[in-house]
């Protein structure tokens, strides 16, 4: 099987893993796994099950834990991504989806000046970052925040860098901030309008180094991609502790 | 007006410019424009067109050129992305939006061993392109070429640095290889179930390097939305070269 399951950790239980019917179904109507067929579980908090099925019943898959892991495909570096409400939802989506198999581990929607809404479907986006979580073959689901103003979240915030990507940004590139590999990573990005100007200047304030992503003007969730993307590609080079995911390949 | 509009090559006259229908329409219609307001023109050739209006008709949109410059918002790298046609369309739709943006140059959908798809609905990919070019605040429209075989692609090639993104790659990042700024580059990303094994080795035959994105698995279009970025994000430190890119925000 070339992606992974998941089950929450209340579906391991010592060294069997029952999964959920949503799961099950998939592998029984699906894939037609049968039982000896070996799959890959991970829980969503960081265990990773290489598991052999026992049975496969008409609501459940009961499967044996062949081996264990812990955090196969996640990042060193710890990053918190905010993101503007967007008007269209796909395109909110879309991002969620990209962050999450690029190694986020939290979302979090900010309601801004120019956001012109204040709620989320979270229901709907769990899904969307549990599919990823699954397909990039990731072992931690990201957390999903409550929609929140900038000023609050960086209020709670205790990452050691602290960027704010804005298209009329200071000449300081993503990568410069980024030289000296920090440990945890906060970065924000404003809606389709931007961020307001005293927006700007209290994220300054607080903290916020205001960075550049490139010459031409990116929409919202493209900045947020390559937000993340850039803080990945500085942080993991190659060559360096990928041995415990290339297992499973 | 904070998006700029489009017109080809053809409709600058001199030292004037009628805009195509749909985008006169749009600015009477929606945007509401005035004669004497001022606009941005880009005919997806490099010319770029600060433009005031003179008159407003039923069909046509007609302006003055107050100013001209070329090339606004280009890259200095030429980036050719080559993606495995995806049988989600709107998953390849996303990549082509988020390339434009991040300044690629120009796209060849791949027929591969493991595509599903050999063709691409090349109109609705070229509105949205014009979309993403506008939005963007480019000045050239990237070049969509005819489906083709990686092979193909790798034969009539001149990039001076060639890459294979590839999940299984040696232990080569993205970065070590465009530490010395190439100035044009081809990238290949295959489609959902990558490239198969001899394509791969066809690959390096023609001079690609195979190169890594990180730890995670990438969807497809993910993956060739990363590579495009990483290549951007190397090849234009802030700092250089943006003033021209500035007056018009």
């Amino acid at each position: 099987m070339t992606t992974n399951f998941y089950a929450p950790p209340s579906a391991v239980r010592g060294s069997r893993v029952v999964l959920p019917n949503d799961e099950a179904r998939h592998l029984r109507s699906v894939l037609r796994a049968e039982p000896g067929d070996e799959i890959v579980v991970v829980d969503g908090e960081g265990g990773w099950y290489h598991v052999q099925i026992d049975h496969l019943g008409a609501e459940q898959v009961v499967g044996s834990i062949v081996e264990r892991r812990e955090d196969v495909g996640e990042p060193d570096v710890h990053v918190t991504l905010g993101l503007g409400i967007l008007t269209t939802r796909s395109r909110f989506e879309t991002f969620v989806e990209k962050a999450v198999e690029l190694g986020v581990r939290r979302i979090v929607p900010l309601t801004t000046r120019y956001t012109e809404r204040d709620s989320i479907r979270a229901d709907r986006l769990r899904k969307v970052m549990i599919a990823a979580l699954k397909q990039c073959r990731r072992s931690r689901l990201p957390k999903l925040a409550d929609p929140q103003s900038p000023a609050a979240l960086l209020a709670g915030a205790t990452a050691d860098r602290r960027l704010l990507c804005h298209g009329d940004a200071e000449e300081t590139s993503l990568q410069s901030v980024l030289r000296d590999r920090p440990t945890s990573v906060l970065a924000l990005v404003g809606p389709e309008g931007g961020f307001a100007p005293d927006e700007v200047d209290a994220a300054v304030e607080a903290g916020c180094t205001p960075v550049t992503l490139g010459r031409r003007r990116l929409r919202a969730e493209t900045a947020g991609i390559v937000a993340v993307s850039a803080v990945m590609l500085h942080s993991e080079p190659a060559g360096e502790g990928r041995e415990g995911d290339r297992g499973e390949e």
